[in-house]
């Protein structure tokens, strides 16, 4: 047999695992004890934090998240901290200036994060470039990522040219990203193995969700056509719509060509210690808990089915989602084909709802009428010229063919100033950029903060209260989120949350 | 590309997936409906009897099992059905005469069995020979069994060697049967290749649990290796303790030189009428959910810890698990390295609490003593000569090197006696052979047949009843069979229940 190589691992416990499972509201307090085990178990990365926890954190938790960072860092000086970050749009709902993304990624860097996995849910580079930019010169791991989706347009060709966009960036690494486990064994094999015959050389991590079954496959595919890194959740937050288990990874490569090399009795306390962890969050645990298939043919993943299933209901028209579903694919190849992915999964999932409540394309949401503008940026294909036509018609505005951004004027002094009339503000940089990513949620955060964190988990006061829809603060992040619009005089309210 | 080998597909859900995850409490009522879709699906089989199926039907279900198998057999004219047959022991505990194995295979083919699976919990192919002679002269077919395990003395040269023995049995095929989901993709890879390699043209069916999250990917490395059946249910009763997802496995394949060419609707249907099913039975359900990977280390399966908790908290000794899960290796070692599977996973793992709580085989259970002294045939090790001494000492009996079976005497005659004195029997030979598999249940079924069968997923009593761990007939198959055992003047009581 030949030598072994050596496969990393990322641990997702502290960020994804916790977001796909319990809806993000793990507490650092939760986490604090398992950090000296993740920290020499071994992992290439460890994966904690992003744009639902950063949001959870100030929105249910009373966490300042940069202190959160700080605290990890500290805890795990020996690990590569690592974050998702949504290219130009941060950890917010809109594009930002570039100077803003040039301030988060240096505060962010400056606060201990070294490895950031940089996104756009439309795949378009022109989106991720500045990030990854800003990471360079920050000094720090850019990891450029490929979305991955499946349509008539997407080919491994096209995956491939991707690559090579994202190296031209400087891109120390790249991420195959699967959010809802569509990637199939064999693709994975095909995708990794062409952009590595392609880029020989380039650090290739895959990321997969668990939901549908056959992703643990698909990483060892990816495995053997050359992946250096994979993304897995130790056991006890693992499986259904979150991840592989770290210990079947593990345990999967013995006797095979391949090794991670982790520490298995630190995976052992990590595991025990979020097995007990585990159901302090019993009322936030999502419902879907077994194997999930029929993503392949809908495309749909199972978050964004039970909201429109919510969405429906709330119209009366709960019988339905049939028709919706039918209308997704349709409504997605209209905007050439986004991956589904937040924000484009509520984006094509609501203008679904609405073609078949109201009509089709009789009335746009805003959001929708400005992907159809290219205010999201560019799909893989062209949004339909007829529905593009209804988007300048409804809304008044032309289509763009720059990138985003460049609409924008310089912000950062704007947002700072708003920020510094805001009561508990700190006067720290962070502080603004918390401000900037969600204004809607930090002038209550900076209210509350000297009161200290607060963990849902264990105070059942609290809990309940995240749990009541009706409780003042208490939309859960798979919450919907309320838009009204006005149709031939009648209004109609659509709710959407993040799939 | 090659042009594509077909994989054969058996599914689980009537058997061995509601066995596995609701405690094998599934009605006939609540499988009906699923049949037809079943029967025209294209599985290479439809597993739908064995001893647990057998035992709940009379125990818990007051169904007739053998009008179970000619409903199915009527239900499904189309389809192989495939059953789960415990070699000399039939469905039953002990071993059987020749004459009542050959008269059990007789019936069950004449009621509509056409594959047996035939296996022995120490791979002794003596336990074997008789009944895979029997079903070749009924004219079925017959699948010798190989018990996957891992220890010092398990080679893929040792499973290769038995795989011959199967076959000079005049097996029709062969299977991997990993109970205990500890079948890596690299071992499932090379058994299965060497198999191939010794005999070509050999089928080969590999049958998996999902418990440690791995076996997805042992499934696709023993297909690469040349597996041509492999065993999935649907995935509504799917995963955990069970298996993997028949859909999983379907999507697994896509784009690889392997396909199924199973009617994926016809899977969505019968995944749609299982999932409206298994809530009933919410009360049996596994505890297990999620993924165990523990079990790669102690070889213990999940089942097996739970019991032997449950044997040391009736002790007052709840805090001994720790010592009992290391001296299970110790007595398997001391038996010859058996693999845990029913029975042998019940008489290691008593053996092993016995020696923890009143010393190291200072008394023996009179299963254990039989098990060393070869009243349950011949592991792969020798047994350890010193505890072999003790069991003699402690039974007065000899060891055997005979095949078990070979020291009985004819019993049909006396089995028919005994059944015909029981209120309720019908006289047929169908009945006897109920009575001689499950004595001590039998006569009450026979008693209650009349009442017709009940479904104790959908009548709150009768689930009431059957989860009250005090109410008359409610021992459930999960839950412990009592031993009592007298040491040194001190009755010591300790319970077993199948793994």
């Amino acid at each position: 047999m030949s030598e072994q190589r050596q496969i990393g691992v990322t641990e997702l416990v502290l960020r994804d695992a916790h977001q796909s499972l319990m809806a993000t509201r793990m507490a650092m307090e939760d986490m604090v004890d398992a950090c000296a085990d993740i920290d020499a178990a071994g992992y290439w990365s460890v994966e904690c934090w992003g744009g639902a926890t950063f949001d959870a954190c100030i929105r249910f938790l009373n966490e300042d998240p940069w202190e959160r960072l700080r605290t990890f860092r500290e805890l795990m000086p020996n690990s590569r901290l690592q974050m998702l970050l949504r290219g130009q749009n941060l950890l917010g709902y809109r594009h930002y200036e570039d100077s803003v993304v040039e301030r988060f990624v240096d505060k962010s860097a400056e606060n201990g994060m070294d490895v950031y996995r940089v996104f756009d849910a439309l795949n378009d580079p022109r989106n991720i470039a500045h990030a990854m930019q800003s990471v360079k010169k920050a000094g720090k791991h850019a990891q450029g990522t490929i979305c991955y989706t499946v349509s008539p347009l997407h080919t491994v060709e096209g995956y491939v040219h991707l690559a090579g966009q994202l190296l031209d960036m400087g891109a120390d690494s790249l991420a195959l990203k699967d959010m809802a486990a569509l990637l199939k064994p064999q693709a994975a094999y095909d995708v990794v193995k062409a952009i590595k015959d392609a880029y020989p050389g380039t650090q290739i991590n895959v990321h997969c969700h668990a939901t549908t079954g056959v992703t643990l496959v698909s990483l060892m595919k990816a495995i053997e056509a050359g992946a250096d890194v994979v993304d897995t959740a130790i056991s006890s937050i693992s499986m259904g719509p979150g991840h592989n288990p770290t210990e079947s990874l593990v345990e999967m490569l013995e006797g095979t060509p391949y090794s991670t090399d982790l520490d298995y009795d630190r995976l052992l306390k990590i595991k025990d210690h979020f097995a007990e962890i585990r159901p302090k969050y019993a009322q936030f645990m999502s419902s879907i808990t077994g194997v999930e298939t029929e993503i392949f043919k809908s495309q749909i993943p199972g978050g964004m089915i039970s909201n429109m299933e919510s969405q429906l209901r709330q119209q009366g028209a709960g019988d339905r989602l049939k028709e919706v579903l039918e209308e997704v694919p349709r409504v997605r190849k209209d905007a050439g084909y986004p991956p589904l992915v937040t924000p484009s999964s509520q984006i094509v999932g609501t203008q679904a709802v609405f073609n078949v409540l109201v009509g089709q394309y009789k009335t746009l949401t805003a959001e929708f009428a400005d992907l159809m503008l290219g205010y999201y940026g560019k799909a893989i294909g062209d949004p339909n010229p007829k529905v593009v036509e209804i988007a300048k018609k409804q809304t008044g505005k032309e289509p763009i063919t720059d990138r985003p951004a460049d609409l924008l004027e310089p912000e950062w002094d704007k947002l700072k100033d708003e920020a510094a009339a805001l009561e508990g503000f700190n006067g720290s940089d962070e502080d603004v950029l918390t401000y900037a990513m969600f204004p809607g949620v930090a002038p209550g955060f900076f209210t509350a903060r000297p009161e200290g964190p607060k963990n849902v988990g264990t105070d059942p006061e609290a809990a309940k209260a995240a749990s009541d829809p009706n409780a003042p603060g208490a939309r859960a992040l798979n919450e919907p989120i309320k838009y009204s619009v006005t149709v031939n005089g009648k209004a109609t309210t659509v709710a959407v949350e993040p799939a």
